[in-house]
């Protein structure tokens, strides 16, 4: 683990920071009565205890009232605040493929502040097609284009064995983090991060918990405290 | 949390499935060099400590020798019956869209003991279409075709408003887990297993690892001891 740069937000760790996004999900999907969301409706949906929804939404300094809740739209918010996601993120996206298409077409991603803003392939049939309304670009201009495309994130949505010189060209580029779609325990720099959805593995994991009767919501420890 | 079965594996965490499932990725499609595979070697490539693969190797009795290593094949199949995937698990798919198509064509499933044996779509411009060799059937008769076929696990590729009835009628047939990709928090009986894939939370965990300056190999703690 290598130096990192002053916070600004309190620490928050990995699975705290999930279950924030868990919460937001529920504070922002439904139709808030009068304004007001319960810390006790939240942990129900997400399957954590109440002591722990307030644990976590008092460490981003936001006290509900009780008997009254939260104020929804401010939680939303804060949420976002504390994991950098009230602003946009540019992300390219490598590999123009079916889960490409899923990705490309899924609401959620662009609701949550994510663009594409660059589609690649090395594909030279796909290269030149529109998707999305993205022209895809040859991907032996991945690099620099990212660069002019003032892309942060990469998302990896191709074979795994091309999966590792993509990564290469990008954190090369400016990209200081990639969503890697391919099955592969990819290698990099410290400074680029890494998020790692192995559909495989995730299939995996259900049948070690059918297999051993643990129980999880959301593909994750339940709590970390 | 409800009373389980008696198990005969050791007990395992989450976090230490989730090591086991990326240390297989390794070892299976690394060409072993006569046989062997080091500890080390695994440690490099998921980005945990020596230490902790060969602690989590002991607790499947599985010991390595010093300078020589494990023995790959061995190893993997020690893995695979820890996780329980050390046989075929059947599984239906609700949602044949763009995410279909392109779990259905993603070779690993397969490999690691996964049969889709079902697909189910509620447009009836769909039904009757065949893909990857499976027709697609109507929604309608998910639940008595689910027994039918013999289908343990359950796959949501689905719009987020339907989901959830997709998986109560799921967890009325004889599934016992499911993983879903549909952007809500199911609420399933206890006895049904979910892992949900949740793609926006994903990228939100990358946006926080990027603003956060936290490093993850794979969208998962990095250990839990």
């Amino acid at each position: 683990m290598d130096a990192q740069p002053p916070e600004r937000e309190p620490r928050l760790s990995r699975a705290a920071a999930h279950r924030l996004s868990l919460y937001l999900r529920c504070v922002s999907t439904w139709p808030a009565t009068g304004g007001k969301v319960s810390s006790s409706r939240i942990a129900a949906a997400v399957g954590v205890s109440d002591a722990q929804v307030r644990r976590d939404l008092a460490a981003l300094g936001h006290l509900g009232q009780r008997g009254i809740g939260y104020e929804a739209e401010g939680l939303a918010t804060a949420i976002r605040s504390a994991l950098g996601i009230n602003r946009t993120w540019r992300a390219v996206l490598v590999g123009v493929g079916n889960l490409a298409r899923a990705l490309l077409r899924y609401q959620g991603f662009r609701a949550q502040g994510f663009e594409v803003v660059g589609l690649f392939d090395s594909d030279i049939s796909k290269v030149g097609q529109t998707v999305e309304g993205l022209i895809v670009e040859s991907a032996t201009h991945l690099g620099e284009r990212s660069a002019e495309l003032g892309a942060e994130l990469g998302i990896l949505t191709l074979p795994g064995e091309v999966a590792q010189s993509a990564a290469d060209v990008l954190a090369t580029a400016r990209i200081r983090g990639i969503l890697n779609f391919a099955p592969v325990v990819l290698r990099l720099p410290s400074r680029v991060r890494l998020v790692t959805v192995d559909l495989a593995i995730q299939l995996e994991q259900l049948a070690f918990l059918v297999q051993h009767g643990d129980t999880d919501v959301a593909g994750r420890p339940a709590d970390d405290d």
